[in-house]
């Protein structure tokens, strides 16, 4: 991406005139120390993936200048965290927390609201505070990645006593994915369930913990994660009611031996018959972990090849063109790619493999893949590690589709049902066609219900595909809310259209959220606009995009 | 029990005078219908467990008439339950909501606040309102028992398809069990984190649906809890926010076989040993279901005969009368008896229990029950039929061991460790000691922690007795707080005292708690001092017990 001066200067958070902004930086770094408040106003920097910004999204789909902060703050402990947070309540300044920014997909490390003051809170409160081994668990503060922890149970001679669970790349904060409800691919793949106890420090300074956290000298904060009382943890994810400061975590113990397997189907029509036999199978825990069913698009992507390497018009790129591609790899032609992992002893393995491969079979076409045929670099091996709680990052490879790759999701929850896989997925098809982009759906299957993750790639040193991904989306949100689906999480700049679809009741459940937040952030300074929910001070004055 | 005409007369909520009241429920009965509104001026019937009461708890520790109902009312709808909300915010008259009131052990259907007036929902909402064998789920209105669900399956002919979870007395109700996080013996036993989707009646008469609910025309929200934005279902567990009017539960695949396992322990002391054996195993899900390990003492007294038929001295029970009568029972002599089940095909079954066979072995004594040796009323049976989702009641029996038999629970959480169980073992026993009274402890092996449950039986037509068992309870709570155990949940009448045990930082989430009940519930009417919350036109008047 073409590197460019800042065009709009230096910014400053709305309301506030820049000589009392200043003022109330200086006296911010009298708290923190000079070094540990940063004012915003050097040229943008994107860097990459490991070296990513705080100021804004390295992959942003608005003018780059859109969603920046005006400063970044580096605060190293609770204590810190409440005296930002009361100095932002003094001064009315936005202040809008990261862990370790890298919700890439989601808006990575922007604010929604432009010249918010960002903690950057990985950076110095990055400890693993605890690992049990005899209970499984541990307690870690916000820029704990997940290679962090995965090396540090390595460094502990731990790794074959207990397993992480980690999202498709592994340098995220375990918090921040947390916090935002991602998921993993293990059968610990759901991380808010498995998640026990929260340190939180509240919109007006006060810092409570949660479930057992709130009894002094409790051993089970990690393990027994509802203690008494209402169950607030939920309340602090996906919102902007506080700032987590802590958190504990749930670990799999070593099951006892694993098994990757990869099952391919021919024809796009397979979908449904599939997703039907999936359903009954990962209900039952037979298919045990939340497993990717991908296109082949997609992985023809992950080779990490550019698109014009396959293709030079314009449009989304032909499925021929596509087949052709995936006849040459390894894995041979196809349309679909079911990924999933079989836990425990051999004997135990073979039992589920062999269910699953009788059902599976019926599909016609359907191979199994034998993983002794596919080169070390084969994707398969990617989604292997990660199916064992092994960090990865092969899966930024299809980011590379378009030239200053970037990219934004859809993500609609449905059913693990046929007809509702095959709704979404040609609701997705007509219009990505319509808007001629290139199709990357990947269903993600959870216990119940499946995310379906499209993927947009869009060149982000071009505002025309930009906004041309960015009216895609839009429609696709609204197709789908129509029909009954809603994103389970969704990036910056739709949060305020994602949230006005869950609207039943004349908008009860937002109107309840917005009630919620003036009671415990009547400044409305914490993270304004995320998931939707603006505080009194902001909302009707055009906020929402 | 004896029956007494009424002492302290008809009750009214304080703050209205009692022909106010009477015309408010005049205007009430407007609204829902004559026959729908009643007052509370009759004596009061204790019932038994089939036939229990709605206007006080039958098995209270308090005087008869401390925790009664005003009246009690009955809504056939949402709408009528926002209409009673609204009604009680008008002349401010406390509400207190039940489900169908057997919370035995934890108050019953009695109301916190004298003269509260009852809103027994079970009544007339009581309503499946579907049942989805694809997605394993189903929604439920609050009259719906576990044996009224159980039963529905198996009409349906879907009883071989799916499972319940039922808890051991299979009478309560599935809303009002798992909004106070109640527990069965099931791998589903975990009631809150299998239920999916609330529906809630806000304390200010808005009603909101959670999670997908939230969605018009979504297919999803009994099979996706979270939905988009805060995940605000835990605030409606244990507290006193708003009423839940309908509930999505997730229901068991049938696991295609299962088979209970019982082993006997001999000395007290193999606890320590015993629980650290139990902790990897459980961890892992070679131990699947949420299981209990009991002490001997209970078994004799779920026998069902009354105390007297052993001993008939003061004190605790002697060990060896207990013994004694262990010896004469099928069992045969033991201290702790483990009861388990494994579910799957036989050839899975038989890996897990081998495992579990080995180990339990470790400690010298142990002895494997064939059930074979078991005749059919023994207490094995119903743990089976309970960790098979069967509802039962065999469960009452222990209560007959007083005259009047009556209990109250003690249910500290800890991590699963041989200490920590000693510990509190110990802790129990010594306070029971000193008040002289039985000890029935037994542990609920949950995932990472275990509930010890410590049931007092007592005669509820003895106020010594009630006096002496509630002192001891106060003690073990306060003992077991100061060494860092917390209850689970807990009595009506220990509520302000657990809750004060979580105080942590000043009482900072105590603090979080009443900031979010005065936005929600500004008058405060909703279940005052549930769970320890009060809300602002409460405090300050010594409310608090
Ligand atoms: C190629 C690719 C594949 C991906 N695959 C996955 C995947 O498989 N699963 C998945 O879940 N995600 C996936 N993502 C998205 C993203 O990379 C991960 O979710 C990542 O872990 C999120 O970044 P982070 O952990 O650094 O969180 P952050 O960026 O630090 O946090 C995310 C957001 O949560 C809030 N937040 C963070 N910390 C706190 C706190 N302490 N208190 C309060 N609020 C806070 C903030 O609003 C923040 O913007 C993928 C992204 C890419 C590019
Ligand atoms: C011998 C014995 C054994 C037991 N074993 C178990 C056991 O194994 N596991 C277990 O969990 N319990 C057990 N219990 C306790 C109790 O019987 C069950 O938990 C029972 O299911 C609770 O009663 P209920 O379901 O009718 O709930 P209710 O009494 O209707 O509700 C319980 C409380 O929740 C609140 N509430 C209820 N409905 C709503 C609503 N719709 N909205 C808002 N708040 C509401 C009210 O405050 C109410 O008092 C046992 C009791 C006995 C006597």
């Amino acid at each position: 991406k073409e590197q460019r001066a800042r065009q709009r200067l230096p910014v400053v958070p709305l309301g506030i005139e820049r000589d009392e902004f200043l003022k109330a930086l200086s006296e911010l770094k009298e708290t923190l120390g000079n070094e540990h408040v940063e004012i915003n106003d050097k040229p943008l920097q994107d860097g990459w993936y490991m070296e990513h910004p705080n100021t804004h999204d390295m992959m942003t789909i608005l003018d780059d200048e859109e969603f920046v902060a005006s400063a970044v703050v580096y605060p190293s402990t609770t204590e810190e965290v409440q005296e930002i947070v009361r100095w932002a309540n003094k001064y009315l300044i936005p202040i809008f927390p990261i862990s370790m920014g890298r919700n890439l997909g989601y808006g990575g490390a922007a604010p929604r609201v432009r010249g918010s003051v960002t903690i950057d809170l990985g950076k110095r409160m990055n400890k693993i505070l605890n690992i049990n081994a005899e209970d499984y668990t541990c307690l870690v503060e916000p820029g704990v990645s997940f290679y962090a922890l995965y090396n540090a149970l390595e460094e502990r001679g731990l790794r074959d006593h207990m397993w992480i669970d980690t999202p498709d790349l592994g340098g995220g904060s375990i918090i921040g994915n947390t916090v935002d409800r991602g998921v993993g691919y293990t059968p610990y793949g759901d991380h808010w369930a498995c998640h026990s106890g929260l340190e939180v420090v509240l919109p007006t300074g006060e810092v409570i913990r949660t479930g057992m956290g709130a009894l002094p000298g409790n051993n089970t904060w990690q393990s027994f994660p509802y203690g008494f009382g209402p169950y607030s943890d939920g309340i602090f994810s996906q919102s902007n009611f506080g700032i987590v400061t802590k958190m504990g975590m749930t670990l799999m113990p070593n099951p006892g031996g694993y098994e990757s397997f990869m099952y391919t189907f021919q024809k796009e029509e397979d979908l449904a018959p599939l997703i039907d036999i999936i359903r009954p199978l990962r209900i039952s825990n037979i298919l045990e972990n939340v497993a990717q069913l991908r296109h082949v698009t997609q992985a023809i992507a992950a080779s990490g090849l550019p698109r014009t390497k396959f293709y030079s018009g314009t449009g989304r790129i032909p499925s021929d063109v596509i087949h052709a591609a995936a006849a040459e790899t390894p894995v041979g032609d196809y349309t679909w790619a079911y990924y999933g992992m079989s836990y425990g002893p051999a004997h135990i393995r073979s039992h589920k493999l062999a269910l699953i491969d009788a059902e599976f079979h019926k599909i016609p076409g359907c191979r199994k893949i034998d993983p002794s045929t596919l080169p070390a670099d084969e994707y398969f091996w990617s989604r292997d590690r990660i199916a064992a709680g092994i960090p990865d990052i092969h899966e930024l490879r299809w980011v590379n589709w378009a030239p200053n790759g970037a990219h934004i999701a859809f993500s609609p929850v449905s059913p693990i049902r046929g007809a509702d896989a095959t709704q979404l997925f040609e609701l997705g098809k007509a219009v990505q066609d319509k808007y001629g982009i290139d199709f990357f759906p990947a269903f993600c299957v959870g216990l119940r219900e499946m995310h379906l993750i499209v993927e947009i790639v869009f060149n982000r040193d071009d505002p025309e595909e930009k906004q041309r991904a960015l009216r895609c989306l839009r429609e696709m949100v609204d197709l789908a809310a129509a029909k009954g689906y809603g994103e389970y999480r969704t990036h910056l700049v739709l949060m305020d259209q994602v949230a006005g679809t869950y609207k039943w009741n004349d908008g009860a459940l937002g109107k309840f959220n917005e009630r919620l937040k003036d009671a415990l952030d009547p400044n409305g300074i914490l993270a304004p606009g995320r998931c939707g929910i603006w505080g009194k001070r902001y909302r009707g004055f055009g906020w929402e995009l």
